[in-house]
Formats: C-alpha cells, sequence, structure tokens
C-alpha cells in the first residue's frame, strides 16, 4: 500500500484571489513580515498498487483525469510506502 | 526570504466529505487502486525573517491565528529557504 501526497497549485501566471485576500488579512493581523501568499489543494491518496511506479503513475492520471485543471494548475506527487502493522 | 510550504488537513477522527466524493468519483472513473482520498489545503507563504527558526515561528503562529482550524485540523510547515538571484 502506499500514499500519494499530492500538492495542486494555481500556476504563477494565474491570481489567485484566495492567496491575496488571506495575505490582506495577516497583514491587517500584525503579520508584516509575509510577503506573498499562495493557495492551492493537498489531497492524500491510498492507492493499494504492488510497485512505487505504479502507485506514481496512478497518482499521476488521476490528476490528469479528475484532480487537477491542467490549463491553470500544476500538480506535484509524492510517493510514499505505508508499511503493514 | 524563506518560503513556507504549510499542509493543512482535517484531523482523521473528522469526516472528510469533499474527500468520500472525490474518492466515489475516481471509483466512477475506473481508478479502483484508490481506497481512500483525504482533501485539504495547501498554503506557500514567503516570510521576510532573518533565520530559518524565525520563519518557522511565523508560519507556525499565522496557522494558528488564521490559516487553520484547530479544533478540527492539523498542520504541518516546512520551511525552505529561497537563494536570492
Amino acid at each position: 500500500m502506499f500514499k500519494a501526497n499530492i500538492t495542486i497549485t494555481l500556476r504563477t501566471s494565474i491570481l489567485d484571489p484566495q492567496g491575496k485576500a488571506t495575505g490582506h488579512a495577516l497583514g491587517e493581523l500584525g503579520y508584516k513580515a509575509v510577503q506573498s501568499v499562495r493557495i492551492g489543494k493537498y489531497v492524500e491518496l491510498e492507492i493499494d498498487a504492488p510497485t512505487h511506479a505504479e502507485a506514481a503513475l496512478v497518482a499521476k492520471s488521476a490528476c490528469q483525469d479528475l484532480l487537477a485543471n491542467s490549463v491553470m494548475e500544476d500538480y506535484h506527487v509524492e510517493i510514499q510506502e505505508l508499511v503493514a502493522n
């Protein structure tokens, strides 16, 4: 069993209003050190696959087919093996 | 300048309807290997701080004050240094 940790972010050329609003709110709270905020999605998948490579393949095609919008978003997949108890 | 990569996830005891719906949709698309899906938020902060430790402190208090709901969510912060061009 493998776990895929997927981060999905808006491409840098795309305006991120949610991040802008959060950055503004942090500024109001006194977080002057925070220069920019961008917000994306984080998806954890548990994948039943025989090998690390096959789990990565499943996770990447799930991103392409459903999880990410490839026109405006980038995704990054990290696979870790879950050790059975 | 540092970059904080923050993942915010629902605690495992909390039901994640968005993850359940996505898992169901992946099943319909034929992703039988995907056993479970949980969805969270991903936040990237650019923090102007003198040291790694101070950047981590800023990111963690931003999570506590605004980004995460500490009753139902857990957060994980990773700090990396941005090399100036």
